[in-house]
């Protein structure tokens, strides 16, 4: 009953801001199961060069304008379209061989990235437009000469090359972070699935959320596209090595610098832990987790495991639950509830996953599934690309080369044992580098010594347990704010990972000058720069008046052994230090009793609070706090309060303000230094709606 | 005078622990002044696949053996030892043509980079053997399935193909970083210079400090060593872009995505600002910085300015200014003390030099300097490679072509001029990506538009004032705490940056899991991770003692309005939202009077602290503090104090202990959360040599 019965419609590229067709009928794309047409690609005679400059010109100038959280803001307003439009999106799904559940990940867990970066991006970077990237570095004694490192967008055109078997999420991941860098997108899916790509460029570009330029599409065939690259571009790619090689090694792209990144398939591997045995519960998520991997998207994920890795003692008994488990996977049309797993993506994917079978049966033997008898619940055996899960088993996996060589994209995955935890990690090791690895266990030991053994050659590992076996997300989903790749094998690239995946699309250029200049560059006050008299009391002035470099120089207080007496009374905070003499002294840091840091902060606010109701209205934190100098009974203290970074929320009527905060002793001993963070009214009188 | 009259020696590789030299006399290299042959190199027949092999064996257990700090000590004892050595660098530098002054930045600037090196990562660095990168990310609500990015070594080697114009301090700002994240490096310096990289290898494996492994040099060919690259190699280059280019394309480095970044040559530009009229400090330092770039290492830098941008109205009085300064460049033996400028590296050079000259003028015509005719102060003009600066005018810089593209690699640049800033930043951008640009002004509106638009095309931008005029470190200078590198023409590389740096050298893996087994794998305590009872006060342990999750849940303690009022009158915090009900409840943020932040963190020491001497010494800051749920007279609080972090100090009596100290109400809500930053003696009682 499968609901994709329309008739094949031509795919439309979306380029220099018209919907066009190749100039040729095009390849017919087949649904996975039925073998029926269900659309043509085409892309010949379409004009990259100028598509790609319409981006840059149109589309670089028209994200630019906006700061990281107007365009977050249009993220979320774009997640929430799509949101409302998901069925349409399932529906035309089926036909990629995916299941519902299949297409869940694709279609929501890409819209779910949608929303993750938008709030991430609101939450963790300034509403600006360009970033800062790490603390000033003085660069003198005198602080008139120091240095910033500043993010700023590229001024080009992000090119993703996606894969077939995501085409939702494929798109959704790389475009999040690039549209909050600021840097517009030109999207090329993998044609076997470009219906469902294109469908979701058209509902994207109908909600006119996105500024023109940003988003391009190109259906079809890359043509001459790389040939127009130039250094400020980035090219992504996902997919197979051999391609991904071949682009990397592009004459443009190598000349120019073009930004590259890739991520392949790998042969991602999971460990069983020696304390996991039959019975365990760490036991039962293993196996349950690896059939799960085998059979999601029919093992048509490049995050999916292919090495099964367990201590010889449960060889055994891995492959007969494991056998248990996948001979209840109902193979068939994706479209029936009943369906466990659907069919690979087309005949000629099958056709390939069995070759690559037949080369794994050179190390190992195959113990569950038959690949050439395909046992189907709902469908055609014989138009869909079904194949029922294969499970081999590997007995010599140290000597053995093709079972940590050859990826079987579909769902197939070899069982082989170790004896030693050394051994387990060296077995992981030989996939020369994987994006994802897991581990179950729930022995702390077992944890540190696989984990760290295996980390500098995955992008992600995940360890399962009891206690996480509820919450966990699995071994096989890339998370928004977690980074996705690995090095060797799986391609050497870095993507996502929250904000580091913003700024893959951004320069890092290091600035230098006096601290007065940098502050005009990074519209952030450093230190050493003048500071402005703000004629009132900056707590008097609402954003819309308060400038970066206003400043209070306040009046001194003196601190007394009484107030030291006092505050520790008060606070039942007696530690010797600032109670016993001989004891302080005989602390290496100390001379003598010394007042407390909290009684310095304490005093410090007394010293720049304005008492009034006013623009200021709440202190929600303090950053990196530092006590530099002791400061004993009968030192006097002032305050330098500057106004260093001032963060304007959209859709609230206050924002966020940044202070430096320095207080010295009499001698301009700096004692304590910190940023006080308030939030700030807009305006003030507040014109607010609630009380 | 050229003190380098030894006889002519065979230069050796260091390789699998010893010193070998190739099967063949090998090339001649000479001295730049004199013609005269220094050394000869030869790398045929060197078995290089067990090199590396030894490298990545021997060299990197060797290397994680230690932690960041120990290694970061290694390089502070290995700059100081060849500091002592400093004179015997110095005189063989001489042969490639620089005078002591070029030699200051080569020699004692590499030495420098060692020093920064150790001391910012002792700084920034946890002494661990594995990074935590970002925060903790929470995965669920209920705390059970967290992840926290971890940085560890890659098993692989470095190498580092150097450029021949800095023979020390190329391989020393590469190996600094590579020696700290805990990866052994080879390093191949050119041949023009490789005399010079071979004495100082020589001297660092006789100091010993180095473990076996972690250093080995190959003077010579690179022969079939790339063909050896795996996966968790690293390749980096520093030179032509033609070069790096073939090795960013060989076929091994693709397939195993063999991590690699270069460095090439750029068309830096310098620009004067509208306001830096001549007559102005900005606009004589401009001059200077220019005649300094072209005439340093005799021009011979990738950082050297190339382009001399300048408003049009100024273009003739900075021409006049140039041929001026330039025309008292005395040219000579660089062992003279009166030479200001050196010869080329090698006659080659100057060949090539002189046929970019001519290229340059397609464009420009020559305003300054005859490239035709040395004028030499001190030396030899047949037999040394000597060459003039040669100033060139470029008066269509819009159209123009080759003075965008040509790198003329001596001392060479071209002054071309702009009518408007943005101008400027479009002819600064045609150099189509380069490692630095300077620009001077004093004026904040110039250095925000024209350092915001040349900032995507930069790794580094200077600016120039009045103000940093004695303490700027100059346009040409890559400093160990900034990136260095830049996109397209340069190289689309970055090295240095301080810390970022160290992190190239490093995997970054996401690892998920339940919080328990994440603190076993970071060795750091992860929010959500059983706490335990310490059995005494967690105080009351040295660094001997305590583990990371011991952990203190405190008495409640309740904060009455009393209590308000006296901390408000004691510390002059008499902010409204403390004193004033109408004015608290006014507040979008509070339901009435709430208590201080500073406050409640005072109250939360009285809770916490353990008054009596003991191993903690003291508090030395507090970091991320939030208040996140405002507290009301009445209100009941208590803090769980865990120990988070564990950073024991080599070379002194304690270490850094980071405690996370969540402060909840009645309620369980949590009111603010933070780390407490406290100094903890490594025994007790203190064993102490002074008091």
């Amino acid at each position: 009953m499968n609901t994709h019965v329309s008739a094949p419609r031509h795919l439309e590229s979306y380029l220099s801001g018209v919907w066009q067709r190749g100039a040729k009928d095009g390849k017919a794309l087949l649904n996975a199961s039925t073998g029926d047409p269900v659309a043509f690609i085409d892309a010949s005679g379409l004009d990259l060069a100028t598509a790609l400059e319409w981006g840059r010109q149109v589309g670089g100038a028209n994200l630019r304008k906006h700061s990281f959280h107007e365009r977050a803001l249009m993220l979320k307003a774009l997640a929430q379209a799509l949101m409302d439009l998901k069925e349409e999106f399932y529906q035309e799904s089926f036909a990629t061989g995916a299941t519902r559940k299949d297409s869940w990940i694709d279609i929501e867990g890409g819209i779910g990235t949608l929303f993750a970066y938008s709030s991430k991006a609101r939450r963790e970077l300034p509403n600006t437009r360009v970033l800062t990237d790490g603390d000033v570095e003085p660069l003198s004694r005198d602080n008139s000469f120091s240095a910033q490192h500043i993010l700023s967008p590229l001024h080009g055109v992000a090119v993703h090359i996606n894969a077939y078997n995501f085409p939702c999420w494929g798109m959704l991941e790389k475009i999040a972070p690039s549209l909050i860098a600021g840097v517009p997108c030109l999207v090329k899916p993998a044609s076997q699935t470009a219906y469902l790509t294109e469908l979701m460029v058209r509902r994207i570009l109908e909600t006119g959320i996105l500024p023109d330029g940003a988003l391009q599409l190109l259906a079809g065939s890359a043509g001459d596209l790389l040939d127009h690259l130039t250094e400020q571009d980035i090219l992504t790619f996902t997919g197979s090595a051999s391609t991904g090689q071949m682009l990397k090694q592009h004459k443009t792209v190598v000349q120019n610098s073009v930004r590259f990144t890739m991520e392949a398939d790998s042969l991602n591997a999971s460990v069983l832990g020696t304390d996991a045995a039959p019975g365990t519960p760490e036991f039962d998520l293993f196996v349950k987790e690896v059939a799960r991997e085998m059979t999601v998207k029919a093992g048509q994920k490049c995050t999916a495991i292919r090495r099964v890795i367990v201590p010889s003692a449960f060889h055994e008994a891995v492959i007969d639950a494991l056998r248990s488990r996948l001979g209840k996977t109902v193979l068939g049309d994706p479209a029936r509830e009943e369906t466990r797993m659907g069919p690979l993506a087309s005949l000629d994917q099958r056709d390939e996953v069995l070759a690559r079978i037949s080369d794994l049966c050179e190390d190992a033997e195959i113990v569950a599934g038959h690949p050439d008898r395909i046992d189907v619940g709902f469908g055609d055996a014989e138009k869909g690309a079904f194949l029922n899960p294969v499970l081999l088993s590997c007995s010599n996996p140290k000597s053995a080369q093709a079972v940590h060589d050859v990826e079987a994209f579909g769902p197939v995955a070899t069982v082989m044992s170790y004896d030693t935890l050394e051994d387990a990690v060296d077995l992981a090791q030989r996939g020369k580098g994987s994006l994802v690895a897991s581990l179950f266990t729930n022995d702390r030991r077992v944890a540190e010594e696989i984990v760290l053994g295996m980390a500098p050659y995955h992008g992600r590992v995940l360890i399962g347990n009891r206690t996480s076996a509820k919450t966990s997300t699995g071994h096989g989903s890339p998370l928004p704010n977690l980074v996705h790749g690995g090095p060797g094998r799986a391609g050497g690239g870095e993507e996502l990972g929250g904000m580091r995946g913003v700024k893959h699309y951004m320069q890092r250029t290091a600035v230098q000058g006096a601290p007065e200049l940098l502050s005009a560059v990074t519209g952030r006050w450093i230190s050493g720069a003048q500071g402005q008299d703000a004629g009132v009391h900056p707590f008097r002035k609402s954003l819309a008046e308060l400038k970066i470099g206003d400043q209070l120089i306040s009046n001194a207080r003196e601190i007394t052994l009484k107030d030291i007496e006092h505050f520790a009374e008060f606070t039942g905070d007696t530690f010797y230090a600032h109670m016993d003499e001989a004891s302080a002294r005989a602390n290496p840091f100390f001379e003598g009793r010394v007042a407390h840091g909290y009684l310095i902060v304490s005093f410090a606010a007394g010293l720049f609070v304005d008492p009034a109701p006013g623009p200021v209205l709440a202190n929600y934190g303090v950053d990196n706090l530092r006590f530099l100098t002791p400061v004993n009974p009968g030192d006097s203290l002032k305050v330098q309060l500057t106004c260093k970074e001032i963060n304007e929320r959209i859709n609230a009527d206050y924002g966020e303000v940044r202070w430096d905060a320095v207080v010295t002793n009499q001698d301009d001993e700096i004692v304590a230094q910190y940023d006080v963070l308030t939030m700030v009214a807009k305006t003030w009188p507040l014109a607010m709606a609630a009380e």
